[in-house]
């Protein structure tokens, strides 16, 4: 039964992609503004647009240069390294045209009508992104185990599927991470500090590529991160299923293959309970934005719990598989609350407080907090671990982290709602549409912001999972060649692989810290001789070449993501060939820990000063332009890098070296 | 011939305390000053024996709380415990006590007689704690062996030496490191900041405290690290001798008995070279400053390195141990020289430059740097691990460590001599002995400076191969009583302990950064009231009530590290108890990588961020309060319990946790 049923999964990735399509025609019919606003709008549109293109350029010659490599290796899994790449960027480039789409029909719609119809737009903008992206995962992973799923010998070749993914992803997320940041903090800095106007002010040259980034960064970036961990937690399962013993099948399962479709059998679930979840939204959209969008993602994952109960019973797992299932929803909660906790709660205030003794407090407390911010959350990945692998052996890890990801379509809409409710908040200030405009859009834009805090963890905590997984495999893979492989942590052949690992965390933050440095310099200078040499502009006589802005945004970008792809894909390769398979399984293991701990510590730190700033703007400790806040605008400065470049490139290193790791496994 | 020379070690010990108590005389014979100089120089004195005795008092009850636990499982080693506790207090209270006297006669040396003298002074001040420090350990260590060196079954109960050195230098280390500043935070922040007089103004009542903590958290801090390190290195070596195979021991000595002796016998040789290396120095005192100590450490090295391949000929030792022992000193000057590359280099430069636009961008680079500083000195420990246990397996680990940390007679002096130089610039600074004295102690603490960087960096290469060793011996131990255990990584018992061990660093480094955060609002407060209060003081005409911000302090240092304490040796018992043996292991590697991690990046990140600031004072950038100054002011607030509370904390925490490990072993 179950194997001609495999082939539903690319039909209803199809069915999702149709469902995207609709959504899609329905925005488009809104209106759109005209004059100015449409002009602003466009210039984003654009912009966004030609970074895309710029950036999938260079990304063609690094894949075909990796495509040709693997080509040597097996011709189908190359095939599939393309496929993967392709998804993925394809997975970007509709969500980050949709959303450059949504914009400003957000904004529109608060002008017109009102807050239930904007947060209804953007989040309808975000779900092409959402559905896009759980589509094109089971369009490539399901239709490559239609041709491949029935040898354990043949799915390896899937592996090239989750690679192609990685390299995307880690330009888009590495990429889109130093453009967005650069803009801002260069924009930032001129324009409120220096030229003293605020924020989203039409005359600042940087504000169109600050808005640009938004897209490039949290749409196409944070789509592709997840795109890949919802990937590599699929086919990692596979792998492990591929690689059990009868023995170890028959405990959970009724055969190898139950399990290797299992993983499919989820997420195509997930699709579904997805959209079911954006109907809940829809019917909502009159409560407050954050209870609208909370009752979408709390419907869908109780409704794909039970759904997955049923789909085991029919693929004769056991339940004790489901209830892996179970923890890692449970656990992907967990950490999301805890993100919140400490990017909003208690330590976020903490942090306000300590803004009346200056910026040094500021920092130290905030750099406190992200430290202390990882032990809930690495606990609770302990502890997913620890039950899952007890109730279902490594298998359970990657079901766990399939679970956390199944929801995917809902989950990534809501986080491409943020930025399309920044972006409208945005052109309402350009286009001076008023405060009635505004204080809708910004009502929309905190809760995005909170969903992007939780989002962010939610993306660590499914990573870690994910790769976890992923070696897991790799471990598999290489002990199926070498029966007496271990990764024994007392022979110094691993441990100095877990010291290799350990540093690399930190040289990719170094480096992509730097690049937003030297970007943002770039990027003030350009802003400054603007300022300086057009005559007029700002008493808002003239008009600022943005595009130049975007530039040197794209520019600076496409530089500098060179190096950390390079560190993440080639490490793997360079360790594993000079040292052999137990450093590089040692060096995955302390990568993925540096990760996962600097991670969290970045995106936290970031998140709770930028909201520290925000707590003050809201008349705490002397409010807007007080001391106070102009300690916690530092705070937000330096937090902008570690939370939206350095913290959100860690997920990817992670996953492109096990994935790496895991395909050069049998060269070993 | 072996068996009955081992007699002469804890002799030797005995005649490194003379040395140094002869030592003392000489200094006690320079003169002191008088008046307000040797009423100021008291007031440190005193306030720096007030803490060391309400930190006794604490340590007391800590000790005899864990010494009892100890006293159920072995009696030997429940006394060998409180030998060690007590080696460790007594180091640290005689080392504390010569360097408040030593400082304030090198204050009237430099006012006397010059720059030479004044180096002499301050330099053999700081030998004091060195030669303690060494023979303390050789007296300690050496006179265990002599009663329980024969058999390897007793061998664990020199464990129990190791756990006390621990237990008392993770109180000194945090609590000293926490004093030490809230004092400078807190006279920094009020004196400098809000009342505009310079710093050591004596008008400060925070001066004395902060006088008082370099002694306390740079002298008796920095000495039971590095004796604890000092310890667990030749113990460790000892516990892996111990637990050889007769034909592992046969690959590389003539007997089981020479390797478990080796240890003692190289720090004995190094304590007779680092004697020869102070006597190097006092002879070359008339070189510039940094020359003159460098001169002594590498003299004192090079002719360990020689004495040592002697050593090994005499007991029968291979060539290829006495290779570690180079692999080990060789290791610990890169990792020293990387130190200072990114604390005195071009990344410190950069920095410097970046203040150039504001306080977020000195903030970003500085934490880039210190993140890219772990890259050398990481790779430097995994080269040493790689090949040091080709040479001799596990063993060859630990014998790198001790090699690394035989001549700690001279490299103590050093790191002590740099709290001597600046407590007496602060003593010519209070009583105001004029520009030429002033000028030649900041000479003098300049290379103090860069000294306490590179000890640092060598401190934790040292701390991180001590731990690699304590480890190997626990693995040795646990496996002794079960023979088929491992520390296999793909086993979800273990990979879970790496997890938790990896939020500990973080853990500790958020509570001690947040505990001087709050102890210095409470000095600030303290030092406001004063000025407030005090009728004339800011005019010069009434005295402050330093007494009082010494009470704070200490007050607030005390109570806030005990929860790293407790943290630090409960973790691994109860992980141990809890998950057993597998988990603990994994723990401790974890907590091994995330410390030497963390503990680089904040050392390094902090001492860049004070050597930024110290450039512009040198007049690049604008110079001293320029607005490029007042943002790299902020850098070294920021990094102040960086690098001198947290950072240090971390070489100790995975040392007590190894420790701890070791002890426990067999009840697992």
């Amino acid at each position: 039964m179950t194997e001609s049923i495999r082939i539903i999964v690319p039909f209803l990735g199809l069915f999702g992609l149709a469902c995207a399509w609709f959504i899609y025609t329905r925005i488009r019919r809104l209106p759109a503004g005209e004059g100015e606003i449409s002009d602003i709008a466009d210039q984003i549109h654009n912009g966004a647009m030609v970074f895309m293109k710029r950036e999938f350029k260079i990304l063609l010659v690094f894949a075909a240069l990796v495509g040709a490599i693997l080509w040597f290796k097996d011709h189908f899994e190359s095939m599939a390294f393309f496929l993967g790449a392709a998804s993925s960027g394809v997975a970007g480039f509709i969500g980050m045209y949709s959303a450059t789409k949504a914009n400003v029909r957000t904004t529109i719609a608060a002008y017109n009508k009102g807050a239930q119809e904007a947060l209804r737009t953007a989040f309808f903008g975000g779900t092409i992104m959402g559905l896009t992206v759980a589509s094109m995962g089971l369009i490539g992973v399901g239709g490559l185990f239609v041709f491949f799923g029935d040898s354990e010998h043949d799915i390896h070749i899937i592996h090239g599927f989750a690679m192609g993914a990685s390299l995307v992803a880690i330009f888009f997320r590495v990429g889109g991470g130093i453009f967005t940041k650069a803009a801002d903090v260069g924009a930032d800095l001129v324009g409120k500090l220096e030229s003293g106007i605020p924020e989203d002010d039409p005359r600042n040259p940087g504000v169109i590529a600050d808005n640009v980034g938004d897209n490039v960064g949290d749409v196409a970036g944070m789509g592709s991160d997840l795109f890949e961990s919802y990937c590599n937690a699929q086919i990692a399962s596979m792998a492990i299923a591929a690689t059990m013993t009868s023995g170890m099948v028959s405990e959970i399962a009724e055969s190898s293959y139950s399990l290797m479709f299992l993983p499919l059998a989820l997420t195509s679930s997930g699709l579904i309970c997805s959209l079911l979840g954006m109907i809940v939204v829809r019917v909502a959209a009159n409560m407050e934005p954050a209870k609208a969008l909370r009752s979408g993602t709390i419907s869908a994952t109780v409704i794909f719990i039970i759904v997955a109960y049923f789909v085991m019973q029919a693929l004769g797992v056991s339940n004790m598989v489901w209830m892996c299932v179970l923890a890692g929803s449970f656990g992907g909660t967990i950490i999301g609350l805890a993100t919140e906790y400490y990017t909003g709660g208690q330590p976020m205030r903490d942090i306000a407080k300590s803004s009346q003794t200056g910026v040094a407090t500021v920092m130290i407390s905030g750099l406190a907090t992200g430290m202390q911010s990882v032990v809930v959350p690495v606990l609770t990945v302990a502890g997913i671990l620890m039950l899952t692998s007890t109730l279902a052996g490594l298998y359970g890890v990657g079901i766990a982290a399939v679970g956390m990801l199944s929801t995917i379509g809902i989950t990534m809409s809501i986080d491409a709602y943020g930025p399309i409710a920044d972006n409208a908040g945005g052109i309402a200030e350009m286009a001076g549409l008023g405060k009635r405009t505004r204080d809708i859009t910004d009502s929309l834009d905190e809760v995005g912001n909170t969903t992007a805090a939780i989002g962010k963890g939610f993306a660590i905590g499914a990573a870690a999972l994910a790769s976890l997984a992923i070696i897991a495999a790799y471990v598999n893979v290489v002990r199926a060649k070498h029966e007496e492989f271990s990764l024994e942590l007392s022979d110094p052949t691993v441990l100095t692989g877990v010291f290799i690992g350990g540093i690399l965390p930190f040289l990719v933050s170094s480096i992509t810290m730097n690049a937003v440095g030297s970007a943002a310099a770039e990027m003030i200078e350009e802003i400054r001789r603007q300022f300086r040499e057009i005559p007029g502009l700002l008493d808002g006589n003239a008009k600022p070449d943005s595009a130049r802005c975007i530039d040197i945004a794209t520019e600076a970008a496409i530089r500098k993501m060179f190096l950390p792809a390079a560190i993440a894909v080639l490490s793997p390769v360079v360790v594993g060939l000079t040292f052999g398979p137990a450093t590089l399984g040692g060096m995955l293991v302390g990568a993925l820990l540096g990760c996962v701990l600097m991670a969290l510590l970045m995106a936290n730190a970031g998140g709770a000063w930028d909201n520290a700033k925000k707590y003050i703007e809201q008349g705490h400790f002397g409010g807007k332009n007080s001391p106070s806040h102009r300690a916690c605008v530092v705070g937000d400065t330096v937090g902008d890098p570690l939370k939206d470049t350095s913290g959100p490139s860690m997920n990817i290193l992670i996953n492109v070296m096990a994935i790496v790791a895991l395909v050069i496994a049998p060269l070993l």
